[in-house]
Formats: C-alpha cells, sequence, structure tokens
C-alpha cells in the first residue's frame, strides 16, 4: 500500500517553516485499537500500529471473577482503551518515522453506543473503590443485548405518547443505546445507577481522557442519546418509565456547551495524555466522533446521495441527506451528525461478514473455496433464497429476535452454493434499506464500501448487481482511523470544514464494480422472493420469535437442574 | 448376528426325512441385490451374500456411450440383476453351509415402480439388436423422474374425468409410475415403444427370468400399474392423453392368468435358473414383490394398525386395514397389496437417510459425532425448524418440484443442530403421514421400523417421542430379503399363508422406544410449527416452485452456451 512506504524522503531535508505537518486518527474497535499517523496535505498514512484489548469483549466473567454473568452481556475494560492510547500511539508513530513535534492534532472514533457510568471526575465507575465487583459498574459494549425488556418499554411509551423524537430513530430505540442500557442500571443496580454521576459514550470519554474535561459530541448524543431539536426526552416521558429516572439527561447527560460539533476543537491535548502518547501537549483534540460516521470523509462520501456502507462483521450505512426525513426502520436521522450542515442518517445489518464465517466454519471450508466454487455459477442457479437475520435484524425490522433462514435446499445443494446465497441475502438485506432511505424520501445515488468486505471482489459485484448502482470502494484499508485524522486536521485548522479536508485527505476509487444488467435483471427477481419472505416472516416475529422463545425456555430448564451440580 | 453362525451343528446328523427345510430370499436394491438362505421352520438366517450392480445408476451415459442422458433420467442394466442369480444365490448357499437340496422355494423382491420394455418372450429391448443405443430402450429406475409432464397430464385427465381409481393414490400418479414412464416412452421414442411388446416390473420380469414364464404380481400392478377393481384404465382414459396410448394395458401389461397373489407359487425354478443358481430345478417361486411390501412379514408387521417403516435412504411406509379408504396424499391402496385379505396402503418420505447423509458431507463431519454433539439438547433448544423436502415430498403433498428449509438459523447454530434438526423434520414428516391415515380412517397404533437407520437410537427414540407411539424393529438386518424367504416359504406349501409365515419367521422387538411424555409434549409445539411451514410452503409450492423454475432455468442457460464448445 502506497501509504505504508518509508518515509524518510518526505520529512528530510525540508526547511522547518514548509515541513508537512501530521494528524494522529485512533480507532477503537469492538477487539483492539489502531493508531494511525496522517500527513495533511494529502491524507497519506505513513504508519499506524494495533493494540489488542487485553480483555477483548467481557461477556462470561467479571476480570477480578465472581459470578457468571448473564446470557446477552458484554462489558469492556477502560484500562484497555487507556492502553490503545499509551501503546498504539507511539507506536504509529515510530512506524511512521515522523517526528512528534510534526503533529498538529488527534482525533479518535469508537464503537457506539458503549457506554460507560462515570464519577464527575470521568473515573468510570468500574475503578471506583467497592465497585469492581458490579457487574453494572462497568462499560457496556455496543452489543450487550441484556436491555431488550427496558427498549422495549421506551419504544412502547413513546408510540403512547407520541413522542416527537421516536419517529426519527425509524420509530424504534434500540436495546444497544443509552437510554435502554441507563435504564437497566437503575432498575438491576439502583445503587451503582446512585453512584453514576455522568452517563457518558466510550467516545466522549476517551476525548476526556485526552483533554481532561469533558465534551459532548453531536453525533452520538444524537443517534444513541434521543437528543433532537435541541433536547433529550423530557422529565415526564421518562418518570412515565420509572419516577428515578425523571432527571437521568439533567443530571447525568446534559453538559453546560451543550454539544460539540464533528471535527471541532473540544480542547487541548493534556500533559498527562502527552506523556502516554509523546505527542505535543496543547495540540487539538476534536470531538468524538463513531466508527462508522468518521468514516464518510475517509471515503470521500460526504455528498448527499452517496451511501457509505462499512462492511465487515455487520455493516453500518451512513448518508447525509439535504432535508430531514421521517424513515421507518432505519437507526436514527441527526442534525450534523455526520458532517455539520447536512442530516445525517444511519442504517445498519446485524451481522454480515459473521454470517459467511458462520457458514465457513460450519462447513469447513475457507471463504476462498466457498468464493471460487460457485462464483461463475449464473444468478439463481442455486435455486436458493437466505433471510440474513442470523444475526436477528437491525433496519428495517428492527428485531434481535429474528433469525435466519435458507430456503430451497436439495440434496444436490453444495456448501459454496449456501455460502453464495448468504451473501446475496446480504445484498438484498442492503437493498431493503436503500429502498427505505428512497421511498422515506433520501435519494441514494451511489453505494460506498469501506471496511474488510471490500476485498471480496465477486460479494461487492453482487451487490453492484443487486443494488442496480456503481459501487465505489474507499482507498484506505484503514479508513475509519483515516477519518479520525481528517477530523483532527479540522480540528487543528488546517481545513476549513470536514468535506474540504475530506476532499484533499479522502480517498475512493469511484464505480470500481458496475452492474451487470442482465445479472441485475436476474437478481430483480430474486429479491422479489427474498422481499416477500423479508415481510411474512420478519412482520411481527411470527414462528421465528416463537422458535427463539422455545429455544430460550429450552436452554432456561437445561441449566436449571445443571447449575445444582 | 445369530443368524450368521456357522450352521454345520444344524444341518449335521440329521436323518433326511427330518432335515430342516429352507428357502432363499433374493431383494434386488437399487444399487446391489442381496442373497439370503434361511430356515424355513423359525426364520433363521443362516448365509447371505450381496452383488454390487457392476452398471449401479445409468444416469450419465448409456453402457455403450452415445450422448449424455437428460436431467434426472435414472436406468438399469438387466445384466446387473442376472449376476446377482448367477453369483450371490450361490455364495449364499456357501456361506450358509445349507446343501442345496434341502432349499424348497425362492422369492424375490424388487425396488418399483422399476420397469423394462420387452419382447414378447422376456428379451429386454436394451438387448435387442439395434436398440442398445436408444435410451428408451433400457430399463428405467424407480427414480427415473424425467416424466413429469405425463404424470401432470394423467393427473389433470383423471381429475377431470373424475376417474374412479384416481382417488386411491391419493389423488395424485407419481411420475415415477407405470404408466408415466410408459407414455413418456411413447411420445418421446415411438419407435421404441412400437417395439415394445411387454410393458413389465422389473420385480415380475426378474421372476420370468426364474421360471421361464411371464406373470403380473397384484402388488406392482395395484400400487404402480393403476390396477384397481380387477381393471386397468379405460382406454377412453388413455386415448384421451394420446390415441396411440389406448392399448396400452390390453397390449403390454394384461396377463392371460391375471395377477397373481403375494406368497403365491408361480412356476417352478427353470432349468437355466437351476444352473444359475445353483438350486433345484423346479422349486417354487414366488410371485414377484417390492422390497417394502415384503418386508412386513420379515417385521411381523401385518396386522392392521402396525405401520411399517423401511426407513435408509429414503422411507416407505406400509400398512395394512381392513377397509378400503381414499386417503389424500398417500402413494396408494391395493386389496391384497402387501398380504391377501387386506386393503395394503402406501405412503413415503422421498429422502430420510438421504437427507442426514447431505448433511453430514456438507458439514464435514460423520453421522456419529453430529448424533452424540446435540443428543443430549433439550428438545427444542436449536431453535431450529427444517421442512425434509431435500429430495421433494412423496407423501402426502406428492410433489418432487418441493425442496428443503431451515429456519431460526443463528450465528450461534451449530452444525449438529442443524442435523438434529433434520432428524426431527423426518419424524415430523412421518407425523403428518401418520395423521393423514387416522384421518382418512386407516387406524395406526404401533411405528414398526426396519431398514439401515433403524440402528440409530437416537432416531428411533425421536420418532416415538414425535409420533407419541410405541416404535417397534424389526430384528433382521436384511428384513427384505427375509421378507422374501417368507414368501417363498408360503409358495412352496410350508405354510398356508403369509400372516402364519410371518408368526414364525419374522421377528421384531416389540416396543424398544416408548415416548417420553415430557418430550412429546415439547415436540408437540414444535410439530405445530412444522405443520404450519408445511401448509404454507407446500400448498401450490409458491416460492419453492418458482426457485426451482428460476434454478432450472438459470442452469439451462448456462448449459446451453457451454455445449458449443
Amino acid at each position: 500500500m502506497e501509504g505504508l512506504l518509508p518515509t524518510m524522503s518526505v520529512t528530510a531535508n525540508t526547511p522547518p517553516s514548509a515541513r508537512p505537518r501530521y494528524v494522529v486518527g485512533v480507532d477503537f474497535g469492538t477487539l483492539s485499537g489502531r493508531a494511525v499517523v496522517v500527513r495533511v496535505a494529502d491524507g497519506r498514512e505513513l504508519g499506524s500500529a494495533v493494540v489488542d484489548y487485553r480483555h477483548g469483549v467481557i461477556d462470561r466473567r467479571l476480570p477480578d471473577g465472581g459470578g457468571p454473568l448473564p446470557p446477552d452481556w458484554a462489558l469492556q475494560h477502560p484500562e484497555d482503551w487507556r492502553d490503545v492510547l499509551r501503546r498504539g500511539v507511539p507506536a504509529a508513530l515510530a512506524a511512521s518515522e515522523v517526528d512528534a513535534a510534526d503533529v498538529i492534532g488527534i482525533a479518535t472514533d469508537f464503537t457506539a453506543c458503549t457506554v460507560l457510568p462515570a464519577l464527575a471526575d470521568g473515573t468510570p465507575l468500574c475503578e471506583v473503590d467497592g465497585l469492581a465487583a458490579e457487574p453494572h459498574a462497568w462499560p457496556k459494549l455496543w452489543k450487550h443485548h441484556a436491555a431488550q425488556a427496558q427498549a422495549d418499554r421506551i419504544n412502547a411509551l413513546a408510540a403512547e405518547r407520541g413522542e416527537k423524537w421516536a419517529p426519527r430513530y425509524g420509530g424504534k430505540q434500540s436495546s444497544e443505546w443509552e437510554f435502554a442500557k441507563a435504564l437497566q442500571v437503575l432498575e438491576e443496580a439502583p445503587h451503582v445507577y446512585e453512584r453514576c454521576e455522568r452517563w457518558i459514550e466510550a467516545a466522549d470519554w476517551i476525548v476526556w481522557e485526552l483533554t481532561g474535561a469533558e465534551s459532548r459530541n453531536a453525533c452520538t448524543a444524537g443517534y444513541k442519546g434521543i437528543h433532537q431539536d435541541g433536547a433529550y426526552p423530557s422529565s415526564e416521558f421518562l418518570a412515565g418509565l420509572d419516577p428515578r429516572f425523571a432527571d437521568f439527561p439533567a443530571t447525568r447527560l446534559a453538559h453546560p456547551d451543550g454539544l460539540a460539533a464533528l471535527g471541532s476543537r473540544v480542547g487541548g491535548l493534556s500533559e498527562r495524555a502527552a506523556a502516554w502518547t509523546g505527542l505535543p501537549a496543547g495540540i487539538a483534540v476534536a470531538a468524538g466522533n463513531v466508527d462508522a460516521h468518521v468514516t464518510a470523509p475517509a471515503a470521500r462520501a460526504v455528498d448527499p446521495g452517496k451511501l457509505l456502507a462499512i462492511m465487515g462483521t455487520s455493516t453500518c450505512h451512513v448518508l447525509n441527506g439535504t432535508a430531514l426525513a421521517d424513515v421507518p426502520g432505519i437507526c436514527g436521522v441527526v442534525e450534523g451528525g455526520i458532517t455539520a450542515g447536512f442530516f445525517g442518517y444511519e442504517a445498519g445489518q446485524s451481522a454480515v461478514g459473521d454470517i459467511f464465517a458462520w457458514w465457513s466454519g460450519l462447513s469447513r471450508r475457507d471463504h476462498e473455496e466457498l468464493t471460487a466454487a460457485c462464483a461463475d455459477q449464473p444468478v439463481g442457479g442455486h435455486g436458493l433464497i437466505a433471510l440474513d437475520w442470523m444475526g436477528g435484524n437491525r433496519s428495517i425490522l428492527v428485531d434481535h429476535d429474528l433469525s435466519g433462514m435458507i430456503v430451497g435446499l436439495t440434496l444436490a445443494t453444495r456448501p459454496e452454493e449456501v455460502y453464495r446465497a448468504l451473501l446475496e441475502a446480504t445484498a438484498f438485506g442492503t437493498r431493503v434499506i436503500v429502498e427505505a432511505f428512497e421511498a422515506g424520501g433520501v435519494p441514494v445515488e451511489e453505494f460506498v464500501v469501506a471496511g474488510g468486505l471490500k476485498r471480496n471482489s465477486f460479494l461487492m459485484q453482487v451487490y453492484a448487481d443487486v443494488l442496480r448502482r456503481p459501487v465505489s470502494v474507499a482507498v484506505s484499508d484503514q479508513a475509519p482511523a483515516l477519518g479520525a485524522a481528517i477530523h483532527a486536521a479540522v480540528a487543528a485548522g488546517a481545513y476549513p470544514d470536514v468535506p474540504a479536508a475530506a476532499e484533499a485527505m479522502g480517498a475512493c476509487e469511484t464505480a470500481a464494480y458496475v452492474p451487470d444488467p442482465e445479472r441485475a435483471d436476474a437478481y430483480d427477481v430474486l429479491y422479489a422472493e427474498y422481499r416477500a419472505l423479508h415481510d411474512a416472516f420478519g412482520a411481527g416475529g411470527g414462528v421465528l420469535h416463537r422458535l427463539r422463545k422455545i429455544r430460550n425456555a429450552a436452554i432456561a430448564s437445561e441449566k436449571g437442574p445443571a447449575s445444582e451440580h
């Protein structure tokens, strides 16, 4: 990759005044964090480093032991995140051979909604004396799915009261988001909730670690924190959920400075963080951001009509629109949620690469073998349709109790044919989302892909054919980290705004894949079948919900006696 | 196995007059033929031998080459069948150490409807000079599925004319049966049909090879040859299909002696066949029979209310009833079709063991590993429902264009869980058939299993739980061949009738598996889901038929250009 070439020739023999300037982007993922050093002038990536989280996803027991965590829990350790700053940033700097003195800004992006309870000074509750053994004192990772009961009640009450913010979230708040997770703490561990002085996205908490001062970014507040039209949900609404919850935003979310725009400078790098990272104290620190949304400028996908899909284990879609529209089933729309001046729309598919990996493991064949074995098969030649709900459905059904299916199996069905049907199913799932945006009045003209799956050219062509749209591909292999760096450059004043920085620093191979009309016609027929199954099995859950309940009851009955041993 | 112990002590030192008598049963399967030597007094199996068919299933090219056979074709070679008589019977005799002079009769059973065109002297057309290169001159194996268009027209016309025989076959003739296959020959190769003087089941043809004289058995004539109430379909009906077909039964099926009852002696062993087999010329040869039906006495399942399932790659169900009832969706009901004096009902599942083998191959795990890995899981713990139509549906939907599905998949679904769901799906499919019999007025009190799958005790228990009935298991591991031997004993006059012989020679472990009430309750819930999917996806075919058409068109379009290379 060009961006990883040695940079001696660039940094040497240049007079100090004209020396190139650099920014650092830090991308906090689910299992690791990645730092990248980027040249401000052109976005060239000069060095990067990845730090695996020592505790990974905490879903069985707390780090110091204790009883097993309940099903669907997923926690993280704040120290793992600090490690990325302490070890990852210096390592990336070293790899880049850039002089730290030439770095003018740093920015971060994070998974969301990953959220934690903290003291007023930012100390995570899990690090407060006596609280380490409290599961609810720990940061809840985005995929903590144990607050569904709370989400259901939030949604029911919002519908009942006709809350104006509800349609902005496609009509449904996810169990993954801030209010559902906070309400779970309040109800299941009121003594922990009592100690929580700030309920803060990890995206903002890590910035607090960098600057020493709390800030709240517009992106997570909007998408995950129900901040709409300048306000959080009313205390009347919240009291309807639980009287103790009425003051939740006022006491634990709201910040006197309001929300920080994406790309804005929220402070200077503190002495402590400068010591951790090896960067100069005082350089610009940008507002917190989310991994998906921060990627748009890296892929030059900030113009309205460009739907950016960050495709990995799951897919997140972000899309700027010029007007506010309520699109049923999407994750949310937030003014300035992607870039200032636009309405940022978000949607998602709960499992994409995860499904391919599941089938690869189940069939004991690797991805390359499975892809190669049926790439040449004509569209529909396998006779299969799959519903890609093995991880539930985020958009547009917003239902994590759904499950997947494979239809049309025969004794002649080969594993690679099922694999291809699964690839196609995720493309059909994307098409449902694209059609929802367009039906809701938000145009989608181009499909831009970032994330690991962009390397699968067969998959990309399937998406082009199924979506009947050109598929463009982000050039960077670490687009979220590059996107963070772009925000750092804006925060440091190197560019007037994020779109301008994106133009200079982002890169995208436009229309790398174009639809083949004949295959697109053939996929239209299959998509009609997918859509019919989607609507039949998705509406109300039906048999899939019943199977889930049967499964859960069976497993619970089994665990009961077993735990007595 | 007890039956395979050396028998010296039995045959030695016994005065000639009191010497035990023996019979030979020969079972002609899809890939091999098996001969077994059985003691008349108690059904003890003393020796057996298996001969693999040299040509197996001919589904790609004719033995002497020529162009590729069309899809769905399946032929066999008559010489392979003769080989079983020539090599298998002497080998079984040798293994048994029985003196051939003590053998008093021989009987056969065959797959059905496996049928061939022959000259008036019994010579298969494929062995007639100049016809070996004609695909339609060869025996069509039961699973030759290329006559669906003819079957569809037979069914449509029968429904239109209200043919009295139609409801006897559950309302639908299979494409596998005599008339559809013969009509295909007539329409696609009229010159071959012209040369066909006898259209004869392999079950009867092999008996012709033994006796030197043609006979027609009541079982295949009834189930596969539309012989009901003493007559074949009328020439008016047949002329409606094709004027040239009007005289088909009169010229090519009917026999002056009428139909031979099962277990009746149709002739003596010819000198030629005696030389082949090493058996005494003139001993009793029993009427032809079908592999499934002949098994009933071997498993002592001839009493009304005992549903015998021969479970292997597919499952065939046979059941005696005391009254004639039209049961929609079953394969057929024939008076004396299993044993004289009862109405013999037949139903079936197109693929059972084949489905398990498919999944074992697809997941690259063997049956034992897959069974063991989730045998202890509580009912419903996998959250899955499968439709067991990977080989189409024989009963009660009679639709080979259906395909299978698996519903409820998650990223946590393990291959052994799918495997278990597939085992269960076949049990649910059996329950649909059992319920159809009972709703049609044919009681089912006990479920008796023969065939290779009886060795899977987990599967047997699932069937007991799902069916809420005791599952009994045939003792013999070669029950069809034993069943044939029982018929030989009756034909030789050793017993007055088949039930009496079954009582002495057959053996069954009664109620080897009994339902567990708790699991049965849990399966009732899953069965309700299966039944709902069965009815939703089975009625009219819907999406499954459309996917099949899409697949066939895609493959055809691919083969078109490819064949030009």
